[in-house]
């Protein structure tokens, strides 16, 4: 799978390019990120994402170092140099170089780094995934896509040792949350719960797509927070994200589950599908 | 002032040195870090934060690249070429390089980032500090010292801005856990309280070693989380922490302190200064 990479202006292999000493995201993860699959070139929902990017810099209060425009063109001058008809593009912010001391650095540049991989095809939204629930302990930033991530690690690893492909994060109180890199949704008697807005889950672009596709279809959308016994009575539970799109969940905590709502998951699935291939046509 | 930076095997001037691009710390914070003060080319309580980091990595389940003592070495070996009457030694480790994925990636090998900065003296034990108090809204994972540290910054730059030296966090449940880089206590009628430990402190070890000298001194402990109310009520409010050893608040959210209990404080900080003193003769 072909590769490029970029920090501050370098061009390069991930394994030959090197990043400052005094980088904050190394110290404090300090930084912000944002993530999009490429299709034939064209980034799905790009200006969601820059939008989203700045957005988490804004409420960093991060001194963004680029236009959004330049940022574009940054990451659209990888893409084209990769030249590959599906990949993935990431790329992140931090508060700049200085020697570590907790408050913002005084006249300090905001670094840039971005990779793009290619990827072997198109995600496939009717995967059936295994998932386990875990205890949500994270910070109460959760809408800004920080680089403090150790608890979505802890989560995602949690899930790769248990066989299965995704954690669900349930707060204390009982209330799902979201993925370890994904959003959450249930179907239930025909209608589509999830999480609504804050600061206990990301604002997700693939989610807000497979909203608009799900109202489309005409499936009434609620977004309220749902807890682990409506999770356990679902019809289907599934999840969204920028590198997956959408997968369904086939099984929880090594219980096989009953999928007891395909229609309407196919219908929410191949909207969203028919989304990205709009936008990138 | 002098300082030497070090990063797997590499050693010069931080602003020379280079990280790998794909270093976990960058992307998940995924590392964790110690420190402490130095005297005389003498690591203040050097075991007890050898012993720290490597149980922080034992919790973060990262595998060591390094024996305990292979580290104290690089350490020394760092104090030695700096050769200054007091600094201050802080070093790191990641899970290492690999293309960004949550899990823990295989076969790769813990990265080791350190600097020693020299400091002008001792710090001051009967410091008075302007403090103010901000909600707590870290994750449960207060008692590892990882890399992320957004929240810590956030909370710090705070009381910068507003002319404080260090934010005291407090839980939506109106407990006082700690501050934004040090552990919180109070006097009260001549008794010690401090938060108990657990998964919202750091287990600190100038609090350690603090709370000896307040015993030895005589002084009532209790290690038990108080309150907003307990804290505003407090005869002395005072943090401590590995590079400012203790400092005493003199003003709360901008209203001026009584501080009531002047004997016992100086007790303590005497007899944490007194230790200090001891450990690098």
């Amino acid at each position: 799978m072909k590769s490029i990479a970029y920090y501050n202006g370098q061009i390069g292999a991930q394994e030959d390019l090197k990043v400052s000493f005094q980088d904050r995201a190394l110290y404090f993860g300090d930084g912000c990120y944002d993530a999009a699959f490429v299709i034939n070139s064209k980034v799905v929902d790009f200006d969601d994402h820059i939008a989203r990017f700045f957005n988490s810099m804004r409420m960093m209060r991060i001194e963004p170092a680029w236009t959004p425009d330049e940022v574009r063109a940054i990451l659209m001058d990888l893409v084209n140099r990769l030249d590959v008809p599906y990949g993935f593009l990431y790329w992140q912010t931090s508060r700049g170089n200085a020697p570590r001391n907790h408050p913002f650095p005084k006249d300090a540049k905001a670094n840039l780094l971005c990779f793009y991989n290619e990827k072997p095809g198109m995600p496939d939204v009717m995967k059936q995934v295994s998932m386990i629930t875990v205890e949500d302990v994270r910070y109460y930033y959760c809408n800004i896509k920080t680089l403090n991530l150790f608890p979505n690690v802890m989560a995602n690893q949690k899930a790769m040792e248990a066989g299965a492909g995704e954690a669900i994060q349930i707060r204390p109180d009982g209330f799902v949350t979201e993925g370890s890199h994904t959003n959450v949704h249930i179907l239930k008697d025909g209608v589509l719960y999830t999480h609504e807005d804050g600061n206990l889950i990301l604002p997700g672009i693939t989610k807000k797509h497979m909203l608009i596709a799900a109202r489309e279809a005409g499936i009434p959308v609620v977004e309220k927070a749902f807890t682990r016994e409506e999770l356990l009575a679902a019809d289907e539970i599934f999840v969204s994200g920028s590198s997956t799109f959408v997968e369904r969940c086939c099984e929880l905590d090594g219980v096989k589950r009953e999928m007891r709502d395909e229609a309407n998951y196919r219908k929410i699935a191949e909207g969203y599908l028919k989304h990205t291939l709009d936008v990138t046509r």
